[in-house]
């Protein structure tokens, strides 16, 4: 199976989740938005994103192809991915536990994403921004620390098994909670840094996920993308005091 | 099998989608957060999401028990209950599908929710209105109508089977659609009877589900909870110009 991946081209973006888990798994895959071509491939994903060639139009990308089936959505491709590429255990009471947490991570990066546009996705940042430091500042000071303890308490509690978010062993969730606190550390170093002695295990979870021969590979590749300020992780200073 | 559903009591918030499929299916429930106390249960629920009895701390509740079994977030309990309660097809595209537009209603339920809280969830709505203002304005302009129309979309492209958003019968996406229009409804009538004239299978398929007859009788007892502004769908005039 040779999956595809559809999403824009430029920012590594809700994307990136799934590309994580392809490339961990050394799974095959196209990515769609990244064929050569004077627009980046943007013209392929606007048009399967609006059904011509599936039928069903989606919302919004990343939408994954896997042979006749299409998949939208991080946590629906991810759970559809990780049965088939070993990343999460197959009963059924650790599959919803782990879209539980997949679906917490969700939730995580609207808020982060919102900081710096609280108002509307359609405006400049530059046109949103004293808003945007208002929303960062609650976010700094209560949502960030709520959600970084919430997953340290998950690995504190996971039966002895600290390394892992599900189980005994990696799974899916951890390569996005990677990519989640990697994103942070990107637009967020001040509060990070202030916030992070006090998650050892979740630390640990990142080196760990960041040293597995298949990420290590992948992270200095040119498939992976930097953080920039057109994506959900943006530097703006102003924002992390 | 009696479920139990944990949700906050006073507001039908995000535990109504859940509600809806219980009752719509005749399955039998408790719903605890609703348990008869001083302080109307929302201790048990505090309690449970916090890890207690069951392990697992689960980040915000909805969150549905089912013997061993324990499932937070909407989308992924609803998508455990479907299989059980016939309310999606079993094959995997068909749930994929639904998921899918189940996670599409999750990220449309957040921004509506945060046209009255743009700047914090810990702040009151009066210490956030002038922003609030300026985000319903790009919700009722832009967003709004992107997602309904969307949706009306999904529906005439459904191979004929307009009446329905998954497959040639009815599904737990219809009910999360139908409760998603109706919150609508109560928080801004007026872009609600401007978009709905353009939008006729869409209200079609809210008429459908207000008449199944277990639908029906849910809506008029005591179980079922009225929009308030406490909850996700509140009716601010001012954000309804």
């Amino acid at each position: 199976m040779i999956y595809q991946l559809y999403y824009w081209p430029g920012i590594p973006g809700r994307g990136e989740f799934v590309r994580l888990a392809l490339e961990d798994a050394g799974a095959e895959y196209e990515d769609v938005g990244r064929r050569a071509g004077a627009d980046g491939g943007a013209n392929a994903v606007s048009e399967f994103l609006h059904g011509g060639e599936i039928g069903h139009p989606h919302f919004a990308p990343p939408i994954l192809k896997a042979g006749d089936l299409v998949v939208s959505h991080v946590a629906n491709i991810l759970q559809y991915l990780a049965l088939r590429l070993d990343l999460v255990p197959a009963d059924e009471a650790s599959r919803a536990w782990a879209n539980g947490l997949q679906l917490t991570l969700t939730d995580f990066v609207a808020e982060i994403h919102d900081t710096h546009h609280p108002i509307g996705v359609s405006l400049y940042y530059e046109n949103q921004q004293a808003a945007a430091v208002q929303r960062a500042e609650g976010f700094v000071q209560e949502r960030l620390p709520k959600f970084l303890d919430y997953f340290e308490r998950v690995l504190a509690t996971n039966g002895g098994n600290e390394a892992y978010l599900v189980g005994t062993a990696h799974s899916y969730v951890d390569l996005s909670l990677f990519q989640v606190v990697t994103g942070l550390r990107y637009a967020f170093p001040r509060a990070m840094s202030r916030l992070e002695p006090e998650l050892p295990m979740l630390t640990a979870l990142v080196d760990r996920v960041s040293q597995r021969p298949r990420v290590a590979a992948y992270l200095t590749s040119d498939r992976r993308l930097d953080f920039n300020e057109s994506g959900i992780f943006r530097h703006y200073p102003e924002l992390d005091r």
